[in-house]
């Protein structure tokens, strides 16, 4: 080592291009509260942080029960075959229920991997069929699927969800969206930030689109059956015999265990053209995303076990919340909330010509965590959505009220007609 | 879609060129032992399998206590502050008992990152090091870390380890190896496959290579102290201030807890060369690479209650097994075994001139599989070292003893002097 050198050790371009804004929001030294008020966080979408959602009583019951018997053994890279075979058997029934189609196929273990979260079973997904320079299509606004796969190489387009048409699909601008480089379609129903549930009917129209363009699609259904009272959801691939779909869920969000690691990627493939893809997700399982054993193990017991009460009454729960939030929310100045029809978000637009001294919705909420102690996900760069904020409903009732009347107290102060800005833009 | 167009999905090249070799072999069809003979098979390296190794009794212990008050709530990316503490303290234990160095800066959380596994932890330092074109130079033979490597589009060298010289690093080789593109070097101690232990003088001639050419080093540790009696091992770590280390370990081996996905990284940079490093594990953590919730949660009281007694007795039982392997192996004709120091692993070297029928290593495995029922994994595809095969040293004497017996048998069956080939060769 000659004296003049010295180490210069930079991250890789992956690494650079791995960005996850909402934990680098969560995480930042600047996401600092007023000290005189008490911090409600609608942040991040952990039901869990104040313990009013908690896990099924079942669950722990099951990972006791596993915990005896399991020795931490390794298996096969896709997982434990009894537990994929449980998830299999979980998604039949759930198909058999709603699926539309006559003859179809029951899947097996064959059909399902493990993985140390849903996030890992996306991961797999995105890796799976797109190369670099390669593009997936992801809805806007969205949950940040892009810190697993712009880091790759790989590019992202996004398709736009109308918030006038509970956050449908804008098909017409999806379909303008695909080039020859697209390999793939992301679909997130019910979703994140939107609270989006789509009809039967809307799921027929995406799949139109898909199968008119041979494009398979990546399903993130994570919240599952997580709907308000009336409203059904269909997991997409009991509507088509014909589009391949990977579902990937897991039992982060309608089991209520975000940090268990547990998730899967169901392959839908009823005409066998996903083979060669199929084999290469089984390459990829290779490089160890299993989840703990014990939890593996635990997994049937939990799929089958956990009462239909409690996923009803965490529904009714957070149905509640929204409804709370959304009527203080639609009298507050400058701001229009959007009623979600399920998962556990609420999306905020701002009337940004509205207040003068605000200029982001990123702006808006850091003023809004500063001043009120109120802290919400902005729609950019969390959502990639600018002008909008995200709520988590999950909060206990009376915090998601006290918070909704700190916005309408903000709203107040900040929101005025600022006759200069109006002057200038007109 | 036109009628005479087909669905062309194929897998990236990303899961193309994830290739575990290991898994593929054990997972393979073609692995298939005589029928009338009990198979022994010495191939996964999972001590658990015939519950002669096991966790220790306090690590259940702890897990059941964790998920009493577990609620499976999210934590920041890195991993749960308080589990990365322990483990920083931990290992600064290790590392005041056996460093050379004086005044080294203990390790705080924020030198540790959790991951999934030791894999996913070796991921992350492999991804975060080197951009597609860029090299890593790894040992040979090895375990099979280009499965995490390639498919990234990062390139793998090798540098020998002497067979003759206890497996030690040929360091010239090694320092011949280095080019322009060359990001890290990945030191295996002790070793998969070959139950190295490297001597403190050794592994500071290995400091002195990196130091020279100024390369940072990926420390995979995951077998640390897992040594024989009156073997040392020393942390990489412990024997340098100046160069910056990404040390790998986990639950695995040492705690024998294979599936339990507990992995970590310690970083170890003295002289803050690695700060740019350092924010891309970060970033890369945002992937949501953490390990199940409860499990973190237990991380403390595994490290601290595991008695010294459990990891004493375990090392010197794989000793005796280790012994027992060898004395038989090396009354065999044609095949010369390598005694181990360490790990849980003994390579033997198979003298192919003297097996007529027999081309490779791995069809020395297979046909001792189809003949008399012994699983062992062949140095070429599994570890890049054609000629040798490994036997893993955990399953029970008794049948370690017998599958050496029948190894001693199927030599005495298929060894000869080939003249023909001798002549051909001569």
């Amino acid at each position: 080592m000659s004296e003049n050198q010295t180490w210069s050790l930079e991250m890789s371009e992956f690494a650079r291009k791995t960005d996850n804004p909402l934990r680098k929001i969560w995480e930042s030294p600047n996401n600092i509260p007023n000290p005189l008020i008490k911090l409600i966080t609608l942040q991040i979408g952990d039901p869990t942080v104040f313990k009013n959602f908690l896990a099924a009583p079942e669950t722990k019951e099951a990972i006791k029960k596993a915990l005896e018997h399991d020795n931490f053994s390794y298996t096969v890279s896709p997982g434990l075959e009894s537990s994929r075979e449980a998830v299999a058997q979980y998604v039949n029934k759930n198909y058999e229920s709603l699926t539309i189609l006559k003859d179809l196929q029951p899947l097996t273990s064959k059909d399902v991997i493990l993985a140390s979260g849903c996030s890992m079973a996306l991961e797999m997904c995105f890796r799976v069929l797109a190369n670099p320079g390669d593009n997936i299509l992801l809805p806007q606004p969205c949950w940040g699927y892009s810190t697993w796969i712009v880091g790759c190489g790989i590019d992202v387009r996004y398709y736009n969800l109308d918030p006038m048409r509970e956050w449908e699909v804008d098909l017409d601008h999806l379909e303008s969206m695909i080039n020859e480089n697209t390999k793939a379609i992301l679909i997130n129903n019910p979703g994140n930030p939107c609270g989006n549930v789509y009809s039967k009917e809307h799921l027929l129209d995406i799949l139109k689109v898909a199968e008119r363009h041979m494009l398979p699609i990546i399903a993130d259904e994570v919240y599952e059956f997580f709907t308000f009272p009336g409203v059904q959801f269909y997991p997409l691939a009991a509507l088509s015999k014909n589009v391949p779909i990977l579902t990937c869920s897991g039992l982060t969000k309608r089991f209520i265990m975000p940090a268990s690691r547990m998730g899967w990627i169901v392959i839908n493939d009823r005409n066998n053209v996903f083979s060669d893809v199929r084999k290469g997700l089984f390459n990829i399982a290779g490089r160890n995303f299993w989840p703990n054993s014990t939890l593996t193990k635990a997994l049937p017991d939990i799929l089958k076990n956990t009462p239909q009460k409690f996923f009803d009454d965490n529904s009714s729960a957070v149905y509640n919340h929204a409804l709370s939030a959304y009527n203080i929310l639609k009298t507050c100045a400058g701001i229009i909330p959007i009623m979600p029809k399920g998962a556990m978000y609420l999306m905020v637009k701002i009337e940004l010509e509205k207040f003068p001294k605000i200029d982001t919705c990123f702006d808006f909420t850091q003023k809004l965590l500063n001043e009120l102690s109120v802290g919400v996900f902005p729609g950019f760069p969390c959502f990639n959505f600018p002008g909008f904020f995200r709520i988590v409903l999950t909060v206990p009732e009376e915090m998601i009220i006290e918070a909704c009347e700190r916005i309408k107290q903000f709203c107040e102060k900040h929101c005025k007609i600022d006759s200069e800005k109006y002057l200038k833009s007109g």
